[in-house]
């Protein structure tokens, strides 16, 4: 057996969890359907509604990762050759509109530079009459933030998809603040827990123009009701990951006893001193200040790093001499930019010092 | 803070983990990039080549629960219109011909009677030249094993789905001996691991015939192999949870170690001496012998229950004084039958003797 890895996680997820995941995935395993289950599923749905600022009954935590929320949000609102409108400025904006178009919708992209963020302007006038808008709150490539607010305020009669995997927990998310229709998340970045799951959060409207039989069974939210929802009968759809779902329920709880509002501004604080940190060390940020997140810091990758190394020879010595993990850039922004996460209980003021002091030595700075 | 539920988890699943798993859950969580991370998963993969006993390259841990599993494999393999034959003795035939229906196969269903196995040459008879055949291999619903390599002799062209969720590491399973095209699984029945991940082994066969651009971009298998396999440069899909990846691979842990043959062995002997007992309570077993799971048992829920009680008052007194687990019927079976699993590492004769025990007092026997 190899000795464990011990890392601090500052890359683009996961995070360090809190430590009442290591309570909660110590406990027994115990059935989907145990009554003693259902009571720490419920809190858990009772905790993503605080997390997610909605009272949405159908708020709950899908059984895949961050991507299964996303493809949750199409696969239930798409109907073949429904004009949808999608924000793409950077990969997963990227990725909303592939798997959009996958269900069948005529995707309309409306496009702004990675590291830029969207016109809401242009996202409300791209289509006289879309189905679905879809953006991404928190552009997990490009460290850049949407404005939801403006595009939720003029979207009319369309539905709302936000991804907020990347935000919620670290950055106001006001789902019924908003009049999202359907928000989704992941469990590994700023709420603290290991990947695994996928939050999501359903509005009333949503649910009446749910897809019937959609061309996903695993992903149909109404199917996922029947069990989820306490007044449905509990009816068997499939056996939920019951251990990650505690371990969900154990990082939420350190949410709620912190406070959502506590949570995000720790992780600005967080972000705002590693920035400042990165920038007197001489080193780049990549996304504008104005719309820059906290949680997630991408750095200019510097010409000079000693000896000639590369960034990933960078990143591959903090790993294995600091045991620091941080991240390169992904799809066109692939060896140009650092991504830095500070998330979940990553976000505290001493990873921010080691990752601060380990990377100057790095690069000789 | 209640108390902490431990239970002997003797339903249709999750049974209780080997005791690999909760080390396992106790390393830190670590980055779905890290080298070591990527050591651990590549080392789950070959573990699941020998308890699939194939040598297909494309073998894995989807990340998604068995039900992923069934779905993926129609997704990657269906193309609208293709006729798929299904056999139907139970519920998971059931949602196999319903995940086929929804990606647009034109299914022929092949039944036969909840309790009653599958006939392989109705099966093989069922249509003149089908893209796919799919069947379930061990039925969790009935408690019926279905005759799988009948079926793959004479498959021809076709390709060849099967259903192992409950069957892998309880029962020979023999992915490439049969050569079947795709199987699937779960991790929480006879490998006794948590829920949450769906093991899945694609031939070469299959690979060929992989639909481009499936409707699901969540499972589709071409993109996650481009993250699972080493030689494929490990190109970002969606970020694996490497948690319940380490606590799988904890549990393949331990069946390595037993051994694949010793631990169908296993089951079948806890099994043996469930089905002595109960019937030595005079209790009727549901499935017909020759055709009866060792690891699932179905019982028929007798007429003479103390008290004029429920068969679920039954289930909640053996939960609630006992601690101890077990299934109501599903499907056309709920309320006639109880299901009691036999599975991982719950899987042991002082199991049987407790649940043998506790069952006779509740039923006054």
């Amino acid at each position: 057996m190899s000795p464990i890895a011990d890392r601090l996680l500052m890359g683009p997820g996961p995070s360090n969890p809190y430590p009442e995941v290591a309570t909660a995935l110590a406990a027994p395993v115990i059935g989907h359907l145990d009554p003693e289950f259902l009571g720490v599923l419920d809190d858990t749905c009772d905790r993503l509604r605080t997390a997610f600022a909605t009272a949405n009954a159908l708020t709950l935590p899908l059984s895949g990762t961050g991507s299964a929320g996303m493809e949750a949000a199409f696969v239930n609102l798409v109907r073949p050759g429904d004009p949808v409108v999608v924000g793409v400025n950077g990969l997963f904006g990227e990725r909303m509109a592939e798997t959009a178009a996958r269900v069948g919708a005529q995707v309309v992209r409306v496009e702004a530079p990675w590291g830029q963020p969207l016109d809401p302007g242009q996202l409300l006038e791209a289509h006289r009459s879309p189905a679905l808008i879809a953006l991404v709150h928190a552009e997990t490539s490009t460290g850049v933030a949407n404005d939801v607010a403006s595009v939720a305020a003029g979207r009319g009669d369309a539905l709302l998809v936000v991804d907020t995997v990347t935000s919620l927990g670290g950055m106001a998310v006001e789902v019924d603040g908003w009049g999202a229709d359907i928000a989704y998340s992941c469990s590994q970045k700023c709420l603290g827990a290991p990947p695994g799951l996928a939050p999501i959060t359903v509005s009333e409207r949503a649910r009446a123009r749910l897809v019937e039989r959609p061309s996903s069974w695993y992903l149909d939210l109404s199917l996922i009701a029947g069990y989820v929802e306490a007044g449905a009968g509990r009816a068997y759809h499939h056996t939920a990951p019951v251990t990650m779902v505690g371990a969900l329920h154990g990082a939420l709880g350190a949410l709620m006893e912190e406070g959502v509002a506590a949570s995000c501004e720790r992780h600005r604080r967080c972000g705002t001193l590693l920035q400042d940190g990165l920038v007197d060390l001489g080193l780049e940020l990549f996304a504008p200040e104005a719309h820059r997140l906290a949680q997630l810091t991408t750095v200019v990758v510097p010409r000079d790093i000693p000896g000639g190394r590369s960034e990933a020879d960078v990143r591959m010595q903090l790993l294995t001499e600091y045991d620091i993990e941080i991240g390169g850039g992904a799809g066109q922004l692939a060896g140009q930019v650092w991504r830095i996460g500070c998330m979940g209980h990553t976000a505290r003021p001493a990873n921010v010092m080691a990752l601060l002091g380990a990377l100057g030595e790095v690069l000789g700075r």
